[in-house]
Protein backbone atom coordinates (compact mmCIF):
# COMPACT_ATOMS: atom_id res chain seq x y z
CA UNK A 1 0.00 0.00 0.00
CA UNK A 2 3.22 2.27 0.63
CA UNK A 3 5.22 3.65 -2.48
CA UNK A 4 8.91 3.77 -1.03
CA UNK A 5 10.78 6.17 -3.18
CA UNK A 6 11.65 9.38 -3.80
CA UNK A 7 11.57 8.83 -7.29
CA UNK A 8 8.06 7.58 -7.54
CA UNK A 9 5.27 9.44 -7.07
CA UNK A 10 2.99 8.39 -3.60
CA UNK A 11 -0.01 7.69 -4.92
CA UNK A 12 -2.57 5.54 -2.62
CA UNK A 13 -5.27 6.06 -4.57
CA UNK A 14 -4.07 4.23 -7.42
CA UNK A 15 -2.21 1.69 -5.28
CA UNK A 16 -5.09 0.99 -3.56
CA UNK A 17 -6.74 0.33 -6.84
CA UNK A 18 -3.89 -1.78 -8.16
CA UNK A 19 -3.84 -3.93 -5.18
CA UNK A 20 -7.96 -4.10 -4.72
CA UNK A 21 -7.81 -5.08 -8.90
CA UNK A 22 -4.98 -8.09 -7.99
CA UNK A 23 -7.53 -9.30 -5.09
CA UNK A 24 -10.58 -8.95 -7.48
CA UNK A 25 -8.70 -11.45 -9.58
CA UNK A 26 -7.03 -13.65 -6.87
CA UNK A 27 -10.77 -14.44 -5.39
CA UNK A 28 -11.77 -15.70 -8.50
CA UNK A 29 -8.39 -17.25 -9.23
CA UNK A 30 -8.85 -19.30 -5.76
CA UNK A 31 -12.53 -20.36 -6.84
CA UNK A 32 -10.97 -22.40 -9.58
CA UNK A 33 -12.14 -19.45 -12.45
CA UNK A 34 -9.10 -17.72 -14.24
CA UNK A 35 -10.85 -15.17 -15.82
CA UNK A 36 -10.54 -12.46 -13.56
CA UNK A 37 -6.79 -12.36 -14.53
CA UNK A 38 -7.23 -12.88 -17.86
CA UNK A 39 -9.93 -10.05 -18.51
CA UNK A 40 -7.03 -7.62 -16.91
CA UNK A 41 -4.44 -9.26 -18.79
CA UNK A 42 -3.21 -7.33 -21.93
CA UNK A 43 -2.87 -8.48 -25.53
CA UNK A 44 1.24 -8.31 -25.01
CA UNK A 45 1.24 -9.76 -21.61
CA UNK A 46 4.54 -11.21 -20.49
CA UNK A 47 3.95 -14.49 -17.67
CA UNK A 48 6.15 -16.32 -15.74
CA UNK A 49 5.12 -19.37 -12.95
CA UNK A 50 7.16 -21.95 -11.72
CA UNK A 51 5.25 -24.32 -13.77
CA UNK A 52 6.19 -23.44 -17.44
CA UNK A 53 9.55 -24.44 -19.49
CA UNK A 54 9.92 -20.38 -20.63
CA UNK A 55 8.25 -17.09 -20.49
CA UNK A 56 4.85 -17.10 -22.22
CA UNK A 57 4.61 -14.21 -24.58
CA UNK A 58 0.88 -12.65 -24.75
CA UNK A 59 -2.38 -13.24 -24.11
CA UNK A 60 -3.62 -16.01 -26.04
CA UNK A 61 -0.51 -18.23 -24.78
CA UNK A 62 -1.94 -17.32 -21.04
CA UNK A 63 -5.26 -17.98 -21.81
CA UNK A 64 -4.54 -21.54 -23.25
CA UNK A 65 -2.37 -22.20 -20.05
CA UNK A 66 -5.42 -20.88 -17.96
CA UNK A 67 -8.36 -22.48 -19.53
CA UNK A 68 -6.48 -26.02 -19.00
CA UNK A 69 -6.76 -24.77 -15.19
CA UNK A 70 -10.34 -23.87 -15.12
CA UNK A 71 -12.65 -25.53 -11.96
CA UNK A 72 -9.07 -27.31 -10.95
CA UNK A 73 -8.17 -24.50 -8.24
CA UNK A 74 -9.56 -24.00 -4.73
CA UNK A 75 -7.66 -22.20 -2.49
CA UNK A 76 -9.27 -21.42 0.98
CA UNK A 77 -7.85 -18.74 2.03
CA UNK A 78 -4.47 -16.46 1.09
CA UNK A 79 -3.11 -13.54 2.89
CA UNK A 80 -1.50 -10.66 0.90
CA UNK A 81 1.64 -9.44 2.34
CA UNK A 82 3.17 -6.01 2.15
CA UNK A 83 2.04 -4.79 -0.66
CA UNK A 84 3.85 -1.91 -2.62
CA UNK A 85 3.20 -0.39 -5.58
CA UNK A 86 5.37 1.77 -7.16
CA UNK A 87 4.23 3.94 -9.77
CA UNK A 88 5.19 6.44 -12.62
CA UNK A 89 3.16 8.15 -15.49
CA UNK A 90 1.07 5.24 -16.84
CA UNK A 91 3.09 1.69 -14.86
CA UNK A 92 2.22 0.53 -11.77
CA UNK A 93 4.49 -2.46 -10.48
CA UNK A 94 2.70 -4.15 -7.70
CA UNK A 95 5.06 -6.56 -5.75
CA UNK A 96 4.28 -8.79 -2.77
CA UNK A 97 4.48 -12.19 -0.75
CA UNK A 98 1.49 -14.43 -0.65
CA UNK A 99 0.17 -17.21 1.59
CA UNK A 100 -2.00 -19.34 0.17
CA UNK A 101 -4.27 -22.02 2.10
CA UNK A 102 -5.41 -25.37 0.03
CA UNK A 103 -6.76 -27.47 2.54
CA UNK A 104 -3.77 -28.76 4.34
CA UNK A 105 -1.10 -27.63 2.10
CA UNK A 106 0.44 -24.00 2.52
CA UNK A 107 2.15 -22.69 -0.10
CA UNK A 108 4.59 -19.50 -0.25
CA UNK A 109 4.50 -17.17 -3.22
CA UNK A 110 6.56 -14.06 -4.65
CA UNK A 111 4.72 -12.01 -7.09
CA UNK A 112 5.43 -9.15 -9.48
CA UNK A 113 2.71 -7.65 -11.41
CA UNK A 114 3.23 -4.65 -13.68
CA UNK A 115 0.08 -2.84 -14.99
CA UNK A 116 -0.41 -0.34 -17.49
CA UNK A 117 -2.99 2.07 -18.53
CA UNK A 118 -3.96 1.45 -21.46
CA UNK A 119 -5.60 3.76 -24.22
CA UNK A 120 -9.17 2.81 -23.23
CA UNK A 121 -8.23 4.66 -19.74
CA UNK A 122 -8.38 0.99 -17.80
CA UNK A 123 -5.53 -0.72 -16.34
CA UNK A 124 -4.05 -3.81 -16.99
CA UNK A 125 -1.56 -6.69 -16.47
CA UNK A 126 1.34 -6.51 -18.67
CA UNK A 127 3.64 -8.54 -16.88
CA UNK A 128 3.30 -11.43 -14.42
CA UNK A 129 5.99 -13.27 -12.54
CA UNK A 130 5.13 -15.40 -9.55
CA UNK A 131 7.30 -18.25 -8.30
CA UNK A 132 7.98 -19.89 -4.78
CA UNK A 133 9.17 -18.34 -1.86
CA UNK A 134 12.03 -20.39 -1.07
CA UNK A 135 11.76 -23.83 -2.91
CA UNK A 136 11.61 -26.60 -1.31
CA UNK A 137 14.53 -28.35 -4.05
CA UNK A 138 15.13 -32.07 -4.60
CA UNK A 139 18.82 -32.26 -5.27
CA UNK A 140 19.89 -34.25 -8.07
CA UNK B 1 15.30 -7.27 -28.19
CA UNK B 2 11.81 -7.10 -29.70
CA UNK B 3 8.97 -5.50 -28.56
CA UNK B 4 5.41 -7.37 -28.37
CA UNK B 5 3.20 -4.83 -27.97
CA UNK B 6 0.88 -2.16 -29.63
CA UNK B 7 0.60 -0.26 -26.60
CA UNK B 8 4.25 -0.38 -26.18
CA UNK B 9 6.42 1.99 -28.54
CA UNK B 10 8.20 -0.14 -30.49
CA UNK B 11 12.26 1.55 -29.22
CA UNK B 12 15.16 -0.97 -30.28
CA UNK B 13 17.43 1.55 -29.38
CA UNK B 14 17.22 1.40 -25.59
CA UNK B 15 15.78 -1.86 -25.71
CA UNK B 16 19.61 -2.61 -27.08
CA UNK B 17 20.90 -0.42 -24.37
CA UNK B 18 19.04 -2.32 -21.43
CA UNK B 19 19.75 -5.46 -22.42
CA UNK B 20 23.28 -4.68 -22.40
CA UNK B 21 23.19 -3.30 -18.69
CA UNK B 22 21.67 -6.37 -17.70
CA UNK B 23 24.61 -8.45 -19.43
CA UNK B 24 27.48 -5.91 -18.36
CA UNK B 25 26.07 -6.22 -14.88
CA UNK B 26 25.91 -10.93 -15.07
CA UNK B 27 28.84 -10.44 -16.86
CA UNK B 28 30.62 -9.39 -13.46
CA UNK B 29 28.19 -11.18 -11.32
CA UNK B 30 29.22 -14.59 -12.73
CA UNK B 31 32.66 -13.64 -12.00
CA UNK B 32 31.74 -13.09 -7.92
CA UNK B 33 31.58 -9.36 -8.30
CA UNK B 34 27.80 -8.40 -7.40
CA UNK B 35 28.88 -4.56 -7.74
CA UNK B 36 27.77 -4.50 -11.32
CA UNK B 37 23.96 -4.94 -10.19
CA UNK B 38 24.64 -2.64 -6.88
CA UNK B 39 25.49 0.24 -9.16
CA UNK B 40 22.53 0.14 -11.09
CA UNK B 41 19.95 -0.79 -8.32
CA UNK B 42 17.63 2.48 -7.73
CA UNK B 43 17.63 3.17 -3.75
CA UNK B 44 13.80 2.18 -3.53
CA UNK B 45 14.81 -1.24 -5.42
CA UNK B 46 12.32 -4.24 -4.65
CA UNK B 47 13.82 -7.88 -4.92
CA UNK B 48 12.38 -11.46 -5.27
CA UNK B 49 15.18 -14.33 -5.54
CA UNK B 50 14.42 -17.99 -4.15
CA UNK B 51 16.33 -18.05 -1.53
CA UNK B 52 14.99 -15.08 0.28
CA UNK B 53 12.19 -15.23 2.78
CA UNK B 54 10.17 -12.16 1.87
CA UNK B 55 10.90 -9.33 -0.89
CA UNK B 56 13.64 -7.56 0.22
CA UNK B 57 12.86 -3.66 0.56
CA UNK B 58 15.53 -1.25 -0.84
CA UNK B 59 19.27 -1.26 -1.92
CA UNK B 60 20.36 -1.05 1.69
CA UNK B 61 18.80 -4.81 2.12
CA UNK B 62 20.15 -5.95 -1.52
CA UNK B 63 23.45 -4.78 -0.57
CA UNK B 64 23.62 -6.76 2.53
CA UNK B 65 22.57 -9.81 0.71
CA UNK B 66 25.34 -9.40 -2.39
CA UNK B 67 28.25 -8.69 0.02
CA UNK B 68 27.30 -11.86 1.72
CA UNK B 69 27.92 -13.28 -1.74
CA UNK B 70 31.04 -10.94 -2.65
CA UNK B 71 33.48 -14.19 -4.52
CA UNK B 72 31.35 -17.15 -3.78
CA UNK B 73 29.36 -17.40 -7.43
CA UNK B 74 31.35 -18.21 -10.39
CA UNK B 75 28.94 -18.75 -14.03
CA UNK B 76 31.21 -20.14 -16.38
CA UNK B 77 29.10 -18.99 -19.12
CA UNK B 78 25.11 -18.32 -19.77
CA UNK B 79 22.67 -18.08 -22.17
CA UNK B 80 19.74 -14.94 -22.38
CA UNK B 81 17.16 -16.20 -24.23
CA UNK B 82 14.68 -13.89 -26.24
CA UNK B 83 14.52 -10.58 -24.03
CA UNK B 84 11.78 -8.21 -24.14
CA UNK B 85 12.17 -5.03 -23.39
CA UNK B 86 8.36 -3.54 -22.90
CA UNK B 87 9.05 0.14 -21.92
CA UNK B 88 7.03 3.47 -22.33
CA UNK B 89 7.97 6.92 -21.17
CA UNK B 90 10.66 6.55 -18.10
CA UNK B 91 9.85 2.49 -17.50
CA UNK B 92 11.45 -0.22 -19.55
CA UNK B 93 10.55 -3.72 -18.24
CA UNK B 94 12.93 -6.78 -19.42
CA UNK B 95 11.61 -10.52 -19.18
CA UNK B 96 14.37 -13.32 -19.96
CA UNK B 97 14.80 -16.92 -19.69
CA UNK B 98 18.73 -17.44 -18.93
CA UNK B 99 20.53 -20.75 -18.89
CA UNK B 100 23.84 -20.69 -16.37
CA UNK B 101 26.40 -23.23 -16.60
CA UNK B 102 28.43 -23.64 -13.79
CA UNK B 103 31.02 -26.61 -13.65
CA UNK B 104 29.11 -29.78 -14.69
CA UNK B 105 25.87 -27.44 -12.97
CA UNK B 106 23.46 -25.85 -15.30
CA UNK B 107 20.35 -23.65 -13.58
CA UNK B 108 17.64 -22.52 -15.66
CA UNK B 109 16.18 -19.40 -14.68
CA UNK B 110 13.00 -16.85 -15.19
CA UNK B 111 14.02 -13.29 -15.07
CA UNK B 112 11.78 -9.96 -14.61
CA UNK B 113 13.80 -6.31 -14.10
CA UNK B 114 12.05 -3.29 -14.41
CA UNK B 115 14.26 -0.07 -15.00
CA UNK B 116 13.19 3.36 -14.60
CA UNK B 117 15.02 6.44 -16.09
CA UNK B 118 16.45 8.55 -13.10
CA UNK B 119 16.27 12.06 -12.80
CA UNK B 120 19.78 12.12 -13.46
CA UNK B 121 19.57 10.36 -16.75
CA UNK B 122 20.45 7.48 -15.61
CA UNK B 123 18.10 3.58 -16.16
CA UNK B 124 18.13 1.93 -12.91
CA UNK B 125 16.56 -1.10 -11.66
CA UNK B 126 13.52 -0.59 -8.84
CA UNK B 127 12.35 -4.16 -9.76
CA UNK B 128 14.39 -7.22 -9.76
CA UNK B 129 12.49 -10.98 -9.64
CA UNK B 130 15.07 -13.91 -10.12
CA UNK B 131 12.99 -17.60 -9.59
CA UNK B 132 14.00 -21.20 -11.10
CA UNK B 133 12.20 -22.16 -14.23
CA UNK B 134 10.08 -25.41 -13.66
CA UNK B 135 12.42 -26.02 -10.31
CA UNK B 136 12.67 -30.30 -9.37
CA UNK B 137 10.27 -29.57 -5.91
CA UNK B 138 10.97 -31.94 -2.79
CA UNK B 139 7.43 -33.19 -2.01
CA UNK B 140 6.70 -33.23 2.01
Amino acid sequence: MITTSANFATNDTLAQKIIAMEKSALDRWGQGDPSGFLEISAEDVVYFDPFQERRLNGRSELKQLYEGLRGTIHIDRYEMLNPIVQSVESIAVLTFNLVSYEKEKVYRWNCTEVYQLQSDGQWKIVQTHWSFTKPNLKLD
